[in-house]
């Protein structure tokens, strides 16, 4: 897995905020929205970025683990979302088509046989295990989800310039829990959380199982490897999709904790692709926070997820809520008139001074046509 | 100004919440959207709430007050942008034209002339004052700058379901200032920020001016009359405006600073107007944060703005920015499948239980398909 990404072009980001200053709005005035767009010209190298086309990649897979109850749904779920996304019924393919975005849904392994046309990858069909006690996968499980990951993204259309990477698996907070714990030192009950909504039993039981992973990789150091040894086949693919796209200056709009997870361990093994990832939103799932926060260090307040709306449902949907907002900071960038091209007067860098006589001049009302 | 609206429709808002407890995703999964929409029900009266038509209506005005050096920009701003937003060069242009929004310019009083076809309302040619010495606009100023902002809602096109409220006035954070202070009892330094970007001593001066002003309308507490008397005219068509959109069951995006104190004044007078009022988002200014807790007080979490991007523009802009969201809330409400429809297996009520023998049946790889 060595690779390495296109660097940050300060060029571009520089000229992108010099544009910001000549807009018509007191500078700064669209705050988070002008470090953004100013970001995104530094990552795709273009003074003036786009947020489309954009596309959202649904990775969905199964997990052993769930035979320790981990989750609230049956893993029968799984199968029954992706003919759900493909119908246009789930969350994700409402998004989606209300923003005008491809969705692909690609099978890493997901268990029960469903009838619906999506890419079912050989991964899908290679073996796994139950991280409690044993490794997640095996190293070849992980390079087939780790390379479809990458040629879903290559297979984009070409002037692709935002992804959405979602995930849908009956289980997966579990995977992204443990691999969390392992990468940020966390103990396990700072790295649960409900992930789908799990009662106190339950969540006591996702607490053990990642207490025995945690104990099972204790001495493992690598990320990558603990991404495989804790992970799930659609993490994997998450982390090779992201690396494809940063590969080709494609911004990947990070949504919630399992993506964040799978990408943290991405970056701690390449921190080069940093640049090209930005936080779309704060899941409820508490150990979000430490993955976001410990992902975008040294990243400064463009590290700070777009949204805040106590989602928790993956699919991608916290990224394509915050997609509207790219579009937004894009859109005002490239479309705003300038002081001097709209004859806007500018701020005066003169002094204020008094009017001769301000008081006498204010008593009376007056119109001011 | 006496008038009534609508009661908050419970039963229209007890189906909407039933409707989510039924599409295919966690409970609660999509969190403050969830909430949002639920909100609408009950506002709007339909178990299934429209974010559309809407529209974007921009109150201009200019402040005799900035002859006391209150603001980075020349009074001429006021005009220019006005301007500026008819040719579509101004970010609430940009945003509106992105967003498929109609933008409508409200002049209510600006001093400048310029020459663009807007609505020039009665109130632009009346008396005001300079609200640091004099009342802010006499009675008969107050009356016909409220009813246009009454006229202008009631000419929507009558399906509109939601109205983004924004104002564009030099100088104009002054007067929130002044009557978010008097409203909430804050001392001028804790009501009084940097507007679009004033230097220490043009804070200071805000300050001096808000400081007087108080000093003078000590004795008074009608927020309709503190709204008179420290407000600007495109303050108080904004309050006419929302009065009216409430009376339609139109709800009202809340955007920053500005428009949040003149519906503040608007509640404190007439407390039925909150359930049409969703605030959009917390700005830059530091005592947004301060009325929107008033404003919002008892509502609980549905009274959380749905953005918090550091924005300080005014415009409607941040509003407009969070119009995709409660797009993206209605869409998903109105448009997911339900488990039901969908085929997908909801959570199980029964306990958990083991396999027989988890740890044997866990030991080996095992192919997921």
């Amino acid at each position: 897995m060595d690779f390495s990404f296109p660097a940050f072009d300060e060029t571009a980001a520089a000229r992108a905020a010099q544009r910001q200053t000549q807009l018509t709005k007191p500078l700064g005035a669209l705050g988070r929205l002008e470090r953004l767009v100013v970001h995104l010209a530094g990552a795709q190298a273009r003074p003036i970025p786009s947020s489309r086309p954009a596309a959202c990649l649904l990775f969905a897979s199964d997990h052993p683990v769930v035979r320790h109850g981990v989750s609230a749904y049956p893993r029968e779920v799984t199968a029954a979302m992706v003919s759900n996304f493909v119908a246009g019924g789930a969350a994700a393919s409402v998004l989606c088509a209300h923003l005008d975005v491809p969705l692909q849904v690609v099978d890493v392994g997901v268990a029960t046989p469903y009838d619906a046309p999506v890419l079912r990858a050989g991964a899908a069909a290679m073996p796994v295990g139950d991280l409690r006690v044993e490794d997640a996968m095996p190293a070849e499980t992980f390079a087939s989800a780790w390379a479809t990951g990458r040629e879903v993204v290559a297979a984009l259309d070409a002037s692709t310039r935002v992804v959405v990477l979602g995930e849908m698996g009956i289980g997966n907070t579990t995977p992204a829990s443990a691999l969390t714990a392992a990468l940020l030192g966390l103990a396990p009950e700072l790295a649960v959380g409900t992930g789908t909504g799990v009662d106190a039993e339950g969540r006591a039981r996702k607490v053990a199982v990642v207490h025995d992973a945690l104990t099972r990789v204790a001495d493992e150091r690598a990320p990558l490897e603990l991404l495989r040894r804790l992970g799930g086949r659609e993490l994997v693919a998450i982390a090779g999709a992201a690396a494809e796209a940063a590969s080709r200056r494609i911004v990947v709009l990070v949504d919630g904790f399992i993506v964040s997870a799978a990408l943290l361990a991405l970056a701690r093994h390449t921190p080069g692709v940093l640049p090209f990832l930005v936080p779309a939103h704060r899941s409820r799932e508490p150990a979000h926070r430490a993955v976001l926060e410990a992902l975008f260090a040294g990243e400064g307040l463009r590290g700070e997820p777009l949204l805040d709306l106590d989602l928790a449902l993956g699919e991608g949907s916290g990224a394509l809520a915050a997609l509207p907002l790219v579009d937004l900071a894009v859109a005002t960038h490239a479309r705003m008139a300038t002081f001097e091209s709209a004859g806007v007067p500018d701020r005066s860098d003169a002094p204020w001074r008094p009017e001769v006589s301000p008081r006498s001049a204010a008593v009376a009302p007056r119109s001011s046509s």
